[in-house]
């Protein structure tokens, strides 16, 4: 398999994150995401989105969407699941994912905030809006987790959820959000003690720039 | 099971049109979204994040996230399945609708719209934005299409992806954009002929104001 990334790229590092956890191995395609070479026409020919991350397979598809790769790779190699078998909590932790996937994410990427500049926004206020974006949705995602035990967000084994909390809360930090969710940062903490979620973090990617 | 909604809602009429394909009978519990009810007391007992849709299951669960509610539904009644069988074409399926779920409607719904004329946008620039951000991801909605055979989305059946499509079309109507997709919009003709999409239209639901 192959994975076109960029290091920084919270989605990318939600499909990394899955692949570490499964002990798949795969090659790394990078793309610069600040140079804009996901809009090189040989990605396009690849995947006319122009996003990443992409993931060829073995048998030469390509698939996109962080979290659609994701469930593909947990359909395809059921090993460690990303999901309990219940139905009720596999819906729960399929909502905390989409809180931050849908939620939180889209309206903090580096797309949103270029068209936000472009309409005048200068840094501070673009700032304020992921901040502001990002703290809404935590607290959505700190009252998802109440009642449900840890030491990860959905119990004793790592789901979807914790994928994708991981990398937002990194991207919190970046924006310089004052964590305030006791929980969220516990699960945060509790995943990172893990090789696999070590192994998926930028600055352990080969085209990291710190 | 109770499905709480708003007649208008993209994410409500989503589980609405899995709901009534599955041929599933539920009470409706109707949240007015322009009136603010989804913050009320007594719905915020039920669903700490306020936001709409929720399904209560008859075992008592509270089911957030239009695309969660979908799966689960999928998963527990799955006659009249919502995904195919094949992964790749699974994760295609998937990819489309995340196409529409997180990287168009979340940048256009009410609350961001909201948001930005917080910030200073008038009517015009929040209507252009919708326009923008729609136009933009249909155009990567039409090329994942490509190579797909009609008349629904992904072939002969209905899946995820035709769910997600219809009421995006309809937004994308609502702030005035120039239809441009034949691929997209020859599927939306072909679900709209269908009577579960008819029965989920936002003009057959109790609540619809026109």
């Amino acid at each position: 398999m192959k994975l076109h990334g960029y290091f920084r790229s919270s989605a990318v590092w939600r499909v990394r994150t899955v692949l570490a956890l499964k002990g798949l191995t795969y090659a790394h395609v990078f793309h610069h995401l600040r140079k804009g070479e996901q809009s090189a026409p040989d990605y396009l020919r690849l995947n006319p989105q122009g996003l990443i991350p992409a993931l060829e397979t073995d048998d030469g598809a390509v698939l996109t969407q962080s979290l659609a790769i994701c469930e593909y790779l947990d359909e395809v190699y059921p090993a460690v699941p990303l999901l309990p078998s219940d139905p009720v909590l596999r819906a729960k932790v399929r909502a905390f994912s989409y809180a931050i996937a849908c939620e939180i994410h889209p309206l903090q990427n580096l797309k949103i905030l270029k068209r936000l500049k472009g309409l005048g926004f200068d840094q501070a206020q673009t700032d304020q809006w992921a901040q502001t974006v990002i703290a809404d949705g935590f607290d959505a995602c700190e009252r998802l987790l109440d009642g449900q035990a840890g030491p990860y967000a959905f119990g004793e084994a790592v789901t979807l959820a914790d994928v994708c909390l991981v990398p937002q809360m990194s991207n919190a930090r970046r924006f310089g959000v004052t964590l305030r969710w006791p929980r969220l940062q516990a699960v945060e903490a509790a995943c990172l003690a893990l090789p696999a979620f070590q192994a998926a973090r930028p600055e352990a990617q080969p085209d990291f720039e710190g």
